[in-house]
């Protein structure tokens, strides 16, 4: 019906992206909660949120993905794809702002010191961050292979 | 040769996105500079860095803008589109790195209160905060129009 797009909807390459973005986002995500009293300031808690989003978008697209490469090719809408390119944009300027704001938070309490970071946490903050930007940069090149394909349409 | 993309390079569109992205940035630079000791905060460096960086962008594609609309309308060329794009995208991902980072720190200031963040000071952060979080607005709006018509050309 039209050529394929590498790493839009449906490809294999989405399937790799969707893997990856699914691994930093829960990595994220238990960092910042085992073991954490993430509730205690505002931008944690945002990114555990953020997180809780993110997670179960992948998933459900790596699951389509996954059906569509390895069982059967699926029919590719325009209306689907703009819908997969709309929460794309929006979760991954999320998951930035989750992870620039916890690691302006972290950097600030290793600074401070003492009894508010003691390291072993402040190094899981940073950790968490560090996941989070990672499942930030694949969600965006997602995003924009998905508007690739939909303005090709 | 084409058919114009509202919001893109060399429309008039664009040169209304260009004079807010100027406007709002110059603010958020203003708010975080005078009278404050932002250099004491590595957010708030951040946030001047990045609008260093942002208006000089803004400004120069202002004026490319201004004489397309108003003087005489320029060839447009796949490669410079593609340029602005990715310019675009860029300094827009920083702009909301450095909103988010500036505004989760102004909040843990006035949570922290007392003589960290005094309330004229912290009015003045989340000011700058908001302003980069306009300029971010409009600066990945101008992203999205470049991008469309980099994928007509």
């Amino acid at each position: 019906m039209m050529e394929e797009v590498a790493g839009a909807f449906g490809s294999s390459a989405s399937f790799a992206l969707r893997l990856g973005q699914t691994v930093f986002s829960s990595a994220s995500l238990l960092f910042m909660c085992f073991g954490v009293d993430f509730y205690s300031y505002t931008a944690f808690c945002y990114l555990v949120t953020v997180m809780g989003l993110v997670i179960p978008w992948s998933v459900t697209l790596l699951v389509v993905d996954a059906y569509s490469v390895f069982i059967k090719d699926l029919q590719i809408q325009q209306r689907i794809v703009m819908i997969i390119f709309l929460g794309d944009m929006v979760l991954s300027y999320l998951s930035l702002a989750a992870a620039c704001s916890t690691a302006s938070v972290a950097d600030l309490l290793l600074e401070a010191g003492g009894s508010l970071c003691p390291a072993r946490l402040c190094g899981r903050y940073q950790m968490s961050a560090a996941m989070a930007f990672l499942s930030w940069f694949l969600s965006s090149a997602s995003c924009l292979f998905n508007f690739w394909l939909f303005s090709s349409l």
